[in-house]
């Protein structure tokens, strides 16, 4: 069946979110697909993003009708625009009515000595924390800014964008690919209960054991493996369970993986997060496809699967 | 459902066509997702295009089966990549058993004095035509390329992929989006009988009457109306019924067009077409959607009524 013809745009159903300026609009699937830019205060520096809305916001009667949504965080060298332009995520979204959340992966024109010197650190490779050694501790505060800053922003209730809020009782998912991934399942057990649901394509499952994000931990936190290790998915799922406390995701966590990943054995390391989530109780379905590589064209395969579990999870 | 693995490459049933290196491979929807590139002696340049196999072309059992096609030509400023990775068809293309076939727009590293200062003349904006005006006519042949080199290679029964060839028994369709949406109505109507099914995205659907089209047809064909109307679709049209020939596309062109697209009244003049098939008694589904613009997420939106029209006019 065709799309529903793109009934309003932002003006019918809200206004743009306070302090948000709208850089583009695109009738997507009888939804809209916005680019925003704000100014952010954690990070010192304008911040873009994408924003995909159902046309369920539209049928909404009143202003207070919120809708679920799901967080994408993109992995080293992408953008807003990444999984917006090449995941086919809109359709969906569309049909579930879930909106979609697209950050940027970083700090961009801090002019920072050496932020571009290298594709897996610095610029396109914010990692999801807060840094806390120089020259990075100014800007590079990825955590805050998602957590205090945006997502607060975008769910505000009389000043965000319709979509429904944080925590228990809202409707927010968090999903992520490589470096995303990792920020995925890494913001999820480090704000519990933030997230309703939780999946990842291909991620960095344990930062601590693997070159990209031993270079990254060491050179946004230091050496000290004990801040390490509260940005390591395996450990913190881990010590969840050493503490007594249940698993965060009982209904499961869904990851895929492409056995045609060339990053699969030196960087990614799922067999760690399958080891963990065994130990702690924690209920993973992590998939490995004959095939698939590390690009969109594996995450475009897939991402059908991760927005059904999304909505089911948080219905 | 979760796309099934992918089971071969193309090794597995076929060789890469004769002269053609294969510059990459993606596991896609069950799928393989191909980047080529060839030496072409119509355009005397290497050429790239992207192809996609669907899963069914890993079922079958002997060399000889060969699945249905549908060629796509981008716009301006668009290559090979363009399509295949912002419009989601892929997906669609898995479901229906359709190869995908995505030439570049024009060709590229002639060298010749003012290709690329224009976006809409030159390089990346060949109009699918053969220019017979100097410095273009040695190189862009993008007419004869795909007819005569390109999509012969490509169907060839033995040294082909295990494609369809061209042809009333053969099943290739053909469609476009804005000056391939030109190229796709002009080349169906050119070449009758080539393409069994035909349909177009925001197609520039009378050259002769638009300033993107009067400046390509007079820079490739100089100042010859006659040559021009060989290259508008509207004309080329009216002419076949004027000459009492039924109209080529009995089951009907698919067209669709967005309202917001900011190129929609100076440049693309679907009206005109409707009035020339309407003359002509050639079936046309028109449909025209608010809210829609120009880009990739009108294409996203409404690529899969496209793929499902091509494979009901090739059953």
């Amino acid at each position: 069946m065709a799309p529903a013809p793109v009934a309003t745009g932002l003006g019918a159903w809200a206004a743009a979110p306070a302090g948000f300026e709208v850089l583009g609009t695109h009738g997507c699937f009888g939804g809209v697909q916005y680019f925003l830019q704000h100014e952010s205060k954690e990070i010192g520096l304008p911040m873009r993003l994408a924003v995909f809305l159902p046309p369920s916001v539209a049928l909404a009667s009143s202003s207070t009708a919120r809708v679920p949504a799901v967080v994408y965080l993109a992995g080293l060298t992408c953008t807003e625009e990444t999984f917006t332009m090449k995941a086919g995520a809109q359709r969906v979204a569309a049909e579930l009515g879930l909106a979609l959340i697209m950050p940027d992966t970083s700090p961009r024109g801090a002019g920072v000595a050496g932020e571009s010197e290298r594709w897996d650190f610095g610029v396109g490779a914010g990692f999801y924390l807060d840094a806390t050694e120089e020259p990075w501790a100014r800007n590079w505060h990825m955590e805050s800014y998602l957590m205090h800053e945006l997502l607060p922003a975008l769910t505000h209730p009389t000043q965000g964008l319709p979509i429904a809020g944080l925590g228990p009782q809202g409707a927010v998912g968090i999903m992520g690919h490589s470096m995303g991934g990792h920020g995925a399942l890494v913001l999820a057990h480090r704000h519990p209960g933030a997230f309703r649901s939780l999946s990842a394509f291909a991620p960095i499952a344990a930062p601590t054991q693997c070159p990209w994000g031993q270079r990254a931990l060491g050179g946004y936190l230091g050496n000290r493996p004990d801040a390490w290790a509260l940005h390591d998915a395996c450990e913190l799922i881990r010590s969840r369970a050493a503490q007594g406390l249940p698993p965060l995701y009982p209904q499961g966590i869904l990851v895929d993986q492409g056995l045609a990943d060339k990053f699969l054995e030196a960087e990614l390391h799922p067999h760690l997060l399958e080891a963990a989530c065994e130990e702690a109780g924690q209920p993973l379905t992590l998939r490995r496809h004959e095939g698939y590589d590390h690009g969109y064209y594996f995450i475009a395969s897939f991402v059908e699967s991760h927005l059904r579990h999304h909505h089911r999870c948080m219905a």
